[in-house]
């Protein structure tokens, strides 16, 4: 736990906070605080902090909140997930989080089985305190907003299914890897926000790709090697958030050739 | 599995192999493979080959094998990893042969705990096997050479310590992040070869790094989001697999700059 979240129902009419759960623990027999000490807070898709200690006690931890004025942004990455094994999945949560994810889609796919959708990994009781522990982990305040999608072909025709920013597809049959995707300048997309979709372990179908393409998903592939889904969701998560600068740059690159 | 592995006690005095165990359980029940059928095989540390389906019973399946002339190379990516927490790296063995690494040293450090080693996840009994499902999930023969290192700076002092080519070492303290290592041509160094250094959760210290800059390792950092050692492995290792041609590809710009 490298930041001690807080949520709306801790907060009180004044800038006292008192903690009496593991977050209590925590910060008594982890970070063995005393009163005195300024510990890093954040408020749940809220503001960074400092909490003072005022007391610590077997029951409790009262801290003293001063909130900073900016609220972090959210992470510019969404995620398009084709519903992979539950167990496989349920490893995943606080990985997303940690690793920085604005949205979650976790889709059906025409090679998804449709009993892995008949799972408590899904429900919202069980996956938000994942992804807080993500956050936690991480030191960030922004809970990934997550969206079931239970039919891909009529999500990515609709309105919900329009990405802004710059559109990519892991596809083991395309021509591009990401050093090549890296590469190519896209002037004409705004690339403020990223979105990746991620297959099924056995990939999309060719009417899956062809919606894809239609709505202006670039297709990559990963190499030689089949990744399992969730080494692939971890590898490329992170592979865009260290690439966004040249996933961004290459725009402002795009449109300074445009105007020479 | 989308490899069927074969070990050299599998090979007969034919090119004929029997098999009787879980392999033999997967061609029957999820390939549903009869006679006749040509599945991709390969040879622990050897080559791939086609092996043709003579046979098949409840209890073994018989497959003619043919060989390719080449042995595919060692990825050429070693790995230098702190030892983490050991349900962590647990669950990190198959994904590191999958990911593809050529060798992977695990290290004590002044920051991680010396109960860490009293495990059973570092016997080679316990690691090969996962190792083999790594390989098998990602098509490749080349098993990695597993080395436990419990003193690195002894280790990192001595000639076994010494790699080829390019050394990267990930410290959340460093000023370069990932794209401007890319962007640095480093022409002196062969790039053949990459070698990733990770640390513990809490850092290498001052000597530690020390050590590591005096052996030409180059340090990073990975922006400001604090990842748990498997979310950080994974996502680098991807990374380094992904930017090959960029990291092999500096040192020939570099080369021509130099030619000038």
């Amino acid at each position: 736990m490298n930041l001690i979240l807080l949520f709306p129902e801790d907060l009180g009419a004044d800038l006292r906070v008192q903690l009496t759960d593991h977050r209590a623990r925590h910060i008594r027999r982890v970070l063995r605080a005393r009163p005195g000490k300024v510990l890093r807070i954040g408020l749940l898709n809220g503001p960074f902090g400092a909490g003072c200690i005022e007391a610590v006690s077997e029951e409790r931890v009262v801290l003293r909140c001063e909130w900073e004025a900016a609220i972090p942004a959210r992470p510019p990455v969404d995620l398009l997930l084709a519903m992979p094994r539950p167990k496989v999945l349920k490893r995943l949560w606080a990985q997303f989080a940690a690793l920085g994810v604005g949205r979650i889609f976790i889709t059906d796919a025409d090679k998804v089985e449709r009993y892995y959708f008949d799972t408590h990994i899904l429900s919202p009781e069980f996956y938000a305190a994942r992804l807080i522990e993500g956050l936690q982990q991480a030191r960030d305040t922004r809970l990934p907003e997550v969206h079931i999608v239970r039919n891909i072909k009529s999500f990515l025709s609709s309105e919900a299914g329009s990405f802004e920013g710059r559109r990519l597809l892991a596809d083991p049959s395309a021509r591009a890897s990401l050093p090549e995707l890296l590469a190519g300048a896209r002037p004409g997309a705004s690339t403020a926000r990223v979105a990746v979709a991620i297959g099924p372990e056995g990939g999309w179908t060719p009417a899956e790709l062809e919606l894809f393409a239609a709505r202006g998903f670039e297709a990559f592939h990963m190499g030689p090697r089949i990744l399992r889904s969730d080494t692939a969701c971890v590898g490329l998560l992170h592979w865009v958030h260290a690439s966004l600068p040249q996933l961004i740059d290459n725009r402002s690159k795009g449109l300074r050739s445009l105007n020479k």
